[in-house]
């Protein structure tokens, strides 16, 4: 039989409405009872997980993907950690944003409320299934999940066990659904589903996030691609740059955090150059300079190759960075607003002038005086969680916790009134 | 020549980066200076809109609409004072939303920032053409306007006009741009704009807005349609009832927040129902009943006539309403939700319990205790403004003024945090 998108938006809507009511301890209750289960059930996960690896093995998936496809006893635990430690965060639903009594006497009040039905699209690991269940659940949210075809039976499994754990304590098990059918043209209707889906949010490569956005016609958040700066100003501490740069790139350089384009002021170049190519170089980076670079600082050319235009906005996700000479914090502000996908830049500098402008001028999510691009993180910032990392300036900005899963609504109050 | 979308798209996102560092004087002086100049150029603003009326003419245009397109001295005059009143208000750019900081020391800080570029598609009045510019003017963004083409040589002009006056006090012309070209290629081409354009807002019918929704990869806001209900419980206060009800049916009958459907308690329908209909038919308001009002109070019989299931959801925006018996809050509240455009909703009740019920259970934008859903507007909420009001849930909900134009950045301050 077909799967029916229209009938799994319409329970999810129905789910949504009592959804909303729940207290945030019977939504607790019903995250711990997830993660119980999970625990309980990982003997079933595990081996729906290995047809999974197996047919990943069968098809030559690289070690590295296969890795990241793997479950066992240890990241089943992770999973259910997760699980409880969003039990354990405070909820924003039913929150009192604002409150105003206008002259006619009418008292309004402005509440946070669920957003409704999430759609979440992502083709990344068996763990974001139960991580992105458990924020939408504390949210009030009913959520669809759309998994990638290569770790459908692991999140088949992982559904399964969280709806029955959601029944086991009487909340509709349609607060979760999995899109089973992972073909493209599900995909693309889950996409059209403005009906039912309140908000769509992709988690996965640029590919996967432009495509959602060509097509879909559900409110989208973009999430991820990070084409991160950092400037070295003329005042910068070069030990300071070298450290934050030295972390920024290859920390974990995968990730959409991670720095991959420099900007150096050219009357610190001479000097910077050399010390932060002798740093990345313990770690095999691939520096691409533009022309500036090797007129400046020709004894650095041995640890250089030339840039290309396409390079500045290239997010390489690996080894390789790119690196251009400015000649004051206006052009590197004008070079970061052409080439960023506005996810998170930095100026290392003891100018605290040129900070502010660098701040207030660069057009991105967030931006750094003097630390690390790898902060940009719903953990580092303190939100206890995080759902993606939005690159776009509709509803949030930059790491998105359970706050940014929030819509809100107008209560107002009278006694008759009438509008004259 | 071909108008060059791209090119627009290009000169306005320039633009946005230096408006976004305008103080709040220098922007209020720059609205002044519009102010002026539509008033001082208010000949060449009615030279150029009588083309306009007399193309409607000549198309056999219905004189409502012609009286909507008309711009004389008192209309022009009136434009000028709501550019001046944008001025008076408040500036959200730049307000700290938030600020916190970290065990490592890092201290973010969540502020207000524009949102750069705003494309609005409207179909209404040329009048909207000065309002739209001066509220994203005030918020820092630059605005990128796409009119009717029966106001085209009217919305040219004004255009002109803002575009002269912003130059004569030194700020960049390109903080407003008219698309002169209104086929629906080039309206086509500007929804897809996203490399340049951050926000949609359509102002008009379901059906542009629909398209707008169907064809956009720019992220969209919803405004406008409103299929708003009351909902007269059973200890509600008949004579409050009937005021509302007449209030919001019939002060004015083409706006989104008039209502469109009653739903009465069926203990009270014999009470309120003859009363209500004897109040609507003093404006000839045409009642679309459900069986079960035929059955409870058949001495309303020959005032109503029978509705349709596509009655319930449909915005009439004239002299229509439909009606359905409920048996009890539940009810009313399953049948909102059902039919709503979740713009605005109103409970008529003495119980404070079911109030509550009602205005959590209700999945839209405002939702009214005992006053009329005519208040749903942004100056009626104390903003001193609006641009339209959404009826989604992402980013805005409900009237919409200048915070509502506003994204956020992060800016964080270290000294020297690197990822541990």
């Amino acid at each position: 039989m077909a799967f029916d998108i229209n009938e799994t938006g319409r329970a999810a809507k129905d789910a949504a409405f009592s959804l909303q009511a729940l207290s945030c301890d019977e939504k607790n209750k019903a995250l711990c009872a997830v993660a119980d289960a999970l625990i309980k059930n990982s003997a079933l996960i595990i081996s729906e997980n290995a047809k999974d690896v197996a047919a990943a093995k069968e098809k030559g998936t690289s070690p590295a993907l296969i890795d990241r496809l793997c479950l066992d006893e240890k990241r089943i635990g992770d999973m259910a950690v997760g699980v409880r430690q969003v039990a354990g965060l405070s909820d924003p639903i039913g929150e009192l944003i604002d409150k105003w009594e206008r002259p006619n006497g009418l008292r309004i009040e402005k509440i946070k409320v669920p957003m409704g039905v999430i759609g979440i699209i992502y083709e990344s690991r068996p763990n974001v299934t139960s991580d992105a269940f458990s924020l939408c659940f504390k949210t009030g949210n009913a959520v669809i999940l759309r998994g990638g075809s290569d770790a459908i039976n692991s999140n088949t499994a992982i559904v399964k066990i969280i709806r029955e754990a959601l029944e086991s304590v009487d909340i509709t098990p349609d607060a979760v659904s999995l899109i089973t059918d992972t073909s493209r043209d599900v995909a693309n209707e889950m996409m059209r589903l403005d009906k039912y889906i309140d908000l769509l949010i992709p988690r996965g490569g640029a590919g996967l996030i432009r495509n959602v956005v060509e097509n879909a016609t559900v409110p989208v958040i973009e999430t991820g691609t990070g084409n991160c700066h950092i400037f070295v100003d003329e005042s910068a501490d070069i030990d300071m740059a070298i450290d934050i740069i030295f972390n920024a790139k290859t920390q974990r350089m995968g990730v959409c955090n991670a720095c991959e384009s420099l900007l150096v002021h050219e009357k610190i170049a001479e000097k910077a150059i050399p010390a932060i190519c002798k740093s990345l170089k313990t770690k095999d980076i691939e520096i691409r300079a533009g022309q500036k670079a090797f007129t400046l600082v020709p004894d650095s050319a041995a640890d250089m190759i030339p840039a290309t235009e396409e390079d500045y906005g290239t997010e390489f996700l690996g080894p390789v960075i790119s690196l251009q000479i400015v000649s004051d914090v206006d052009e590197a502000i004008a070079h970061i607003n052409r080439y960023t996908t506005h996810h998170s830049e930095a100026i290392i500098t003891k100018d605290a002038a040129n900070a502010e402008k660098f701040l207030n001028g660069v057009d991105s999510a967030c931006v750094y005086f003097n630390a690390s691009t790898r902060f940009t993180d719903g953990f580092e910032f303190g939100f206890g969680a995080e759902i993606g990392i939005s690159t776009q300036k509709l509803h949030a900005r930059g790491p998105m916790g359970l706050n940014e899963l929030t819509s809100y609504k107008y209560k107002i109050y009278g006694d008759g009134q009438v509008r004259g």
